[in-house]
């Protein structure tokens, strides 16, 4: 799939498909702008009226309520009008074909679509399609990519662990089929990051790590060997096959993030997991929320990235509604 | 059903339940106040805060998140604060009675109700029982009227064909049980076109063309016969019975707006369709998208056209919100 | 159950979880703040912006359009950013546990939740967890309470009846499992009403109805007798045994809110419920909307009394969002 078109003539966010190959310096741009926009510890969040006037339509294709809150939070915080459209029970249930959707959509005077879709290249397929002054958010493509996801990541990271090109960072669980994953791992090598180790069951590993710039390994203990950043992915039994575990307990006892799985990490390793946590199978709430996790910050993060994506895209957008397809 | 309570006792839009008998001064004045809100192609959508503090509830029997969306729009760009009601998987399942609904969401400080219900005159009745200062918007009563529709068609054609006196429409489909159908065929009447035609298998046929003011054919041929605009309708295979279509594929043949069957039309005829398009059955893409098709512009006026009666009913009603039913 | 916690160390309002235990004066400054707030008969809502920039979430693990509708209005009216959570059909379909929810969400910047649950003691359990600038309102949980409700209740009273002391008061319906009630009679009680009767066929009955402060019976003659005010409970089908009603017509027959039953009450005697109304169940449509009907200025007044507690519980709050659960 054609993500060039995520930048602009000129270099600049024109849509947001996924972190690979999005260059370092707007990378780095996307993170410094999030931190004018992520509040203190404690303190209230940031009012800021950079999309007032401008319609965000939250597109989902398949259900996420957590995910769509952060980015209709993050659209308020900007004070957008925000429309939730959850087509699965609506007007694809009579069968409309996506495209016919995105085009009546921004015909109604839309400015960014925030699209969640179970197939890949689904958010790449609409901003192939989208009228000029319209923009695109992948919040999570099939297996494919979750960019604003591996971007509070990498912000997350750079706040505690800055030198990202000595950084040993463990992801575990089932990197093959996540999108979250996929995102991060791009975004830490576009950073410089070399040291990534992916593990998990064999099932789970990702078929090319090499091309994907990770090693893989079934060993725990290995894997985690002197890391400075342990992240858990959570389980999705939907997208695996029905036998796919031996169980939740050899799962747990393997590759869970438990306290005797992690005393093979670096003694101050953070803790990272894109939430929300299944406890009890990949971490323990124990671990959760420890003093290293990291786990919460990330939520309250996101809210900073995805509210820095939209108002640098709304940057490059004119907020029109031209008709044509 | 008395709909004549859509009117004050100035002439002012009080309600707006239907276009059948709406004056044709007061139908006009919708259309210039319509004008004034619909922004210029690739323009950002135009805000006007004329409902501010005021309270818009979508009041949904049916589901229909298209329409409601529209609405939603509407009054956010006019700055009204909006509720979503969708009452069939609510208090509905309790058995709470839909008067007892109105009346509930009245006392909470309602101004303006869009209601969207299966039965028609839904609308009518909850106008009738309306205490003074709310307003009700039919957003489509069974197969008896879906007025805004009605109102954004004739806009979206004086914007072209202006000429409605001597304009040839074919309206093609089920009208016998279209709401849009018969909203639209009502307006245009209004403002003077004679030559309506509707055509569609003998079963989607009105029962008395000539009451409606229409002449009807099974003959796409002779219906099409030097027609300005030909209007397809969306196949609603939930409002037919099992068995009304010979097949979709013989509907696509003989009613399909299709290259083939276009060719019977005037060379510059423009294509409507109020959406979601069926693609393959009453339409094809390449038509829905041709140079000479309305169909998203629809879309866009159709905000346009809902700001504009929800701005001319709120300057009939003060907002207020007594207890008496 | 610790519901202590709903007062901060200065005696103030830091959430609202039971009216069971809140001081008079406390409770009566919520009445006189909403007296404030709830406009006139046939007048506009007010509209006050104290929770500008305040995010309030609407946590609804069970279903509740009108209850959430009440809170989603009463928040915007204070010009909060509100988001609806229906968490049944979300994350908790995914297994995530609620405290896991409550951390994410509060980690977004969330300074209020209105949570309902199906489970007694659900709210304080959020309370006891909740960061530091977190407030909880109790919109309902299990058959516990439903303070909101209970406020309204005697605000509406004591618009009518404010002399508590010498108040005759009865209410019929299953109160035994009603939250509506139990948070009505706690307010009653601290205002100093002593002559709550209850009336309902003997499985409806509380267990302890001394300790609860109200007599028991299951004659609607001797309960209704001299009573000022007549409070109906909404017939929850869904939470009672099956065979719990011998029948809706001789429920209706002995202890629906009629004409013949209300006879026995004092001829001036006010009547109330919850809503929504089962017409022709716990009461008849002709009772529910007679002159001596407060049924509809309680939804009114339901709204000033939910903007009253979030204005003051806000007061008690900075808006922060600490990530530490």
């Amino acid at each position: 799939m054609n993500t060039d078109i995520q930048l602009d003539a000129h270099g600049q966010l024109r849509h947001l498909l996924t972190t690979e190959g999005l260059p370092k310096s707007l990378l780095e741009r996307i993170l410094d702008t999030a931190e004018s926009l992520v509040p203190e510890v404690g303190a209230p969040p940031k009012k800021v009226p950079l999309l007032r006037g401008k319609t965000v339509f939250n597109l989902f294709f398949e259900n996420s309520t957590r995910t769509r809150t952060t980015f209709e939070l993050a659209a308020k915080r900007l004070s957008a009008d925000v429309i939730n459209m959850d087509v699965a029970t609506s007007s694809r249930a009579k069968g409309e074909d996506d495209l016919d959707t995105l085009f009546t959509l921004q015909a109604m005077g839309a400015d960014i679509f925030v699209v969640r879709h179970p197939e890949n290249g689904a958010a790449a397929h609409f901003a192939a399609h989208a009228a000029p002054h319209v923009a695109i958010i992948n919040a999570g493509d099939g297996s494919h990519a979750h960019p604003t996801q591996g971007l509070l990541d990498v912000f997350t990271i750079r706040r505690h662990r800055p030198d990202f090109e000595n950084l040993k960072i463990a992801i575990v669980g089932d990197v093959a089929h996540s999108r979250v994953a996929h995102s991060t791992i791009h975004a830490l090598r576009t950073l410089g990051t070399t040291d990534i180790r992916v593990i998990g069951p064999e099932r789970f590993l990702p078929p090319a790590p090499g091309a994907l710039g990770v090693t893989a390994t079934t060993d725990i203990r290995a894997g985690l060997a002197d890391a400075d950043i342990v992240m858990g992915l959570r389980i999705q039994r939907e997208r695996i096959e029905g036998d796919a575990l031996a169980g939740v307990a050899d799962y747990h006892h393997d590759f869970g993030l438990t306290p005797a799985n992690l005393a093979h990490a670096s003694k101050t390793a953070l803790i990272m997991h894109p939430g929300p946590i299944n406890r009890g199978v990949e971490i323990t709430a124990e671990v959760a929320y420890s003093d290293q996790s990291l786990i919460l910050e990330q939520v309250r993060n996101g809210i900073g990235i995805r509210m820095a994506v939209m108002a640098m895209i709304a940057g490059q957008t004119r907020g029109g509604s031209p008709d044509a397809p």
